[in-house]
């Protein structure tokens, strides 16, 4: 049986990959009145008087939701909310898993983005973090800019922010085996959805200068009409050079390409055409944009993908449950660019130059060591 | 140290008193493949294909959302969403304990009915039923009648329909213990809020002719133009001689009271003005509208309150583990009203007639054959 039907079969049996689980017995009315009515409402007067004290009296402190629409599920596109709601069990599943956290799923069966951020401040109450999941550019940029704005806990696009994080943590330990310095390299990023966005908004802050951004119309350059707003702000930041072209021009000369885009786009003639060195993410899912076995034997030193099958595995499992972990911990209001840059270093600082080599940028996943650096980092910033 | 301390205490404790639990562990990456990304794509696309599968392959199935905006929680009124949390909690604990149904509390920031109602809607894609819960009169009403247009899924506001169903079983028995008969029995119901509405409508649908609603401002009457839309309909189908007055006035020769209102409001000449065979059901929260040892005292033949610490507890927690495991089992799309008949019906056969006394009239919360009975009962209508 291959892992499609197993997973298929397993579900059945599974019947939902999630349960609530009480964390107190009721056998009788004294334990009832203690848990329920009467004794209850002292703790709800508590928490009118001090609302902070909705941390300590009810599980808001480790609950996040994991929201939504199913408009840009896994490799499989704007498959609608019900059809979504494995993916985002499974995400939960990791949640706990990984860091101890109780995730719910949210599925939402509204496209609008107005909707979308109204229904999600409307349940804010009831989490401690929000992760917003799978939802298409660019209305995620939009929604979770907005959502920032209005709540007062944290809010945090996984696809955005998650794998770029992973990006540059794995980009950082890359540099540092072939000896190049990220102001100076020459950087193509292929895909100008949530994540190419996120990860060339991460890397230009950390010093990256000379950064090629494409999509399916070829580069990004200033003044292109076709752009969303997102996107034209990005192309007025990147491409210093205004160059206009395709990505096999693009990658003429490039140290380093990432792909967040789609299944084998890439040459062996066009990976012989970058740098020496050249570094390879080829992070598409399910089919990365060119295999490792392609991307080598056309010259590339260090290959990166984001299935599991493969060494250097830079995906956003390595981040989110620390990021919301340290979040959640320290009670931070919003998860800021210091922290994300924080916690890729935190990523790309586990492994030491002994252990730094071609097939080994990026820890594992379940590498205990992770979660646990992110948090400390997360912690440091907050204080 | 007394219940209210020690409860509080409790909760410090417990620090939230649901967690969710991941069914499956991840361990590697064959189990990460599995149970996330590739394999769950095959699950998504299944429930792609044919949307009911989306029962079989998540949690859907078992999952309720207990929705507050935290306008009418116990009896402490709009303590707003926050505070309201951990009744809702509380309430999810019962699910389970109760049930096995896995329960997440949602708690919204918005008092507006159009803005819960949306919300409750856009969100629903996820859950197998509704629980609406402490929501203030008569905005309940509306939210629930839309919700339940509106939505494939079970939508089930406890604080009416589980109070009424409750009630309905207690009285059922109570006539059967005096020997009186619902049509022609004169009942005062006092409280023309969520619970009073619904449990004056199931009356109705049962049987009963001669039923008089008092509120504050009194008896309820046809044209009285203080009322709410759902008071209004409600007058012109009780209080068939039209008469005016008071609490007082209406109890004169009435043969059963039900009181959904507020603590201490019925005196024990009250009580003495009523019928013989009195049967007095002081269901306010956490103080009833008379004492059993006034009621009995005044010569009540039969009481019950809400409290736990009472025989013939009448409360909704007998009801809504059942209703809610019943309706998830059949999935049916609605709760009728010959359903909410049906579980009464079965709460009330559960005690024979060698078992029924004045003092046992409806069976305890902790006798386990009452959510089975419930469940048999929606079952046996669903087919």
């Amino acid at each position: 049986m291959d892992i499609k039907e197993k997973s298929l079969q397993l579900h059945q049996e599974w019947n939902g990959k999630i349960e609530i689980k009480s964390k107190v017995k009721v056998q009788s009315k004294s334990d009832l009145a203690l848990v329920y009515t009467p004794g209850v409402a002292e703790s709800c007067m508590a928490i009118k008087e001090d609302p902070t004290l909705v941390y300590q009296l009810t599980s808001k402190n480790n609950l996040v939701a994991v929201i939504s629409d199913g408009t840009a599920v896994l490799g499989l596109g704007d498959i609608g909310p019900l059809a979504a709601l494995p993916v985002m069990e499974g995400k939960c599943v990791l949640f706990k898993e990984f860091a101890g956290i109780n995730a719910i799923p949210i599925v939402l069966n509204t496209k609008d983005a107005k909707e979308i951020i109204e229904t999600i401040e409307r349940i804010a109450p009831t989490f401690g973090g929000i992760n917003l999941e799978d939802i298409s550019a660019p209305r995620c940029f939009e929604i979770e800019e907005e959502l920032k704005k209005r709540l007062s806990i944290p809010v945090f696009h996984d696809d955005q922010h998650g794998t770029a994080i992973a990006c540059y943590a794995a980009l950082k330990n890359a540099l540092r085996l072939v000896k190049k310095n990220i102001k100076s390299v020459q950087i193509v990023i292929n895909g100008a959805g949530s994540a190419g966005v996120a990860i060339a908004k991460l890397l230009l802050e950390i010093g990256a200068k000379n950064l090629i951004i494409c999509d399916k119309q070829g580069i990004l350059f200033g003044g292109d009409p076709n752009l969303n707003p997102f996107q034209k702000e990005l192309a007025e930041k990147t491409n210093p050079t205004g160059c206009k072209g395709t990505l096999l021009e693009a990658l003429e000369g490039a140290d380093v390409f990432i792909g967040v885009s789609a299944g084998n786009i890439v040459s062996e003639a066009m990976i012989r055409s970058m740098n020496s060195d050249a570094i390879v993410f080829a992070m598409a899912n399910p089919t990365p944009e060119i295999s490792r076995e392609k991307a080598i034997h056309a010259g590339a030193r260090v290959y990166g993908a984001g299935l599991s099958n493969e060494p250097n595995q830079i995906n956003n499992a390595l981040v989110f449950p620390g990021i919301f972990k340290g979040a959640l911990e320290t009670r931070v209001s919003n998860i800021t660019m210091e922290m994300k840059i924080a916690a890729a270093t935190a990523i790309s600082d586990i492994i030491s130059d002994a252990e730094l080599h071609e097939q080994h940028i990026i820890p594992d996943i379940f590498d205990s060591r992770v979660t646990e650096a992110i948090v400390k980092a997360i912690k440091t910033l907050a204080k």
